[in-house]
């Protein structure tokens, strides 16, 4: 069982985050700002990251204001076939979401990178819902010089 | 086998990341700045995080330049016993560093937690060595409302 978990608390409502999640607007705020596709269940969410490539995504689960999860359906070798999920949950004045990417077949330098890659996401994500500004791709985080 | 993986590529030859590897006074511009203890092998590293509590590590393997090896011998109950680990290599420009804490006993919130946090102390470390300042507590970058 190899996966990448992450979690982070943003001052909101479920709802305020859900948002995010649930539309191309919203994810084109915090992932990439060239988000396509259909986001209804079952359909096939494109991200795409200019010269770097694109990750397409159908969605397995929505339960709005609770869980959403995505297979990966084209994009890298190693990303093909494993699952995306974010649970959320209310605390006060916090939703806090459980991130999680299963399905890694070895813990190579690339599971490594994109670890660290989906915490600068997911804390774009945390300041698009707090303050309107996330960090979507090509503004991302960079964390390395020689990847992204 | 659960672990915690991260990749950082910093600027810098092995030895500027060595540096803020194997001192306390490196440490301390990165993960705290109340970093204490012996940081030479079979030495114990402590870690104090104000209120929010302490780790010590144990120094177990340290070559220089290419791999650090701590075990926490003192901290949160499900820290204790797992290792954190720090790979280095050189790659043009850059120094690859490879992370990993392993040894975790169950994927709990906490780990989710805990891996969002790594992210941000690595990339802490990160700007600490490229522009010499980090981001270590009590000026951390806080992830959650509830916890830190």
């Amino acid at each position: 069982m190899l996966n990448i978990v992450h979690r982070v608390g943003i001052k909101s409502s479920p709802g305020g985050v859900h948002r995010v999640l649930a539309t191309k607007q919203g994810l084109a705020g915090w992932w990439t700002t060239d988000t396509r596709g259909d986001c209804e269940l079952g359909g096939v969410i494109e991200f795409h990251f200019g010269t770097r490539g694109r990750v397409d995504m159908k969605v397995l689960e929505l339960d709005p204001a609770k869980r959403f999860v995505w297979q990966v359906v084209e994009g890298p070798q190693d990303w093909i076939g494993s699952k995306v999920s974010f649970e959320l949950k209310q605390e006060g004045e916090q939703t806090t979401v459980l991130f999680k990417h299963d399905g890694w077949k070895e813990q190579s330098e690339s599971m490594h990178h994109c670890s660290t890659k989906w915490a600068t996401f997911l804390l774009s994500m945390k300041a698009l819902v707090e303050s309107g500004k996330g960090k979507p791709f090509p503004d991302d985080v960079h964390i390395s010089l020689n990847w992204d």
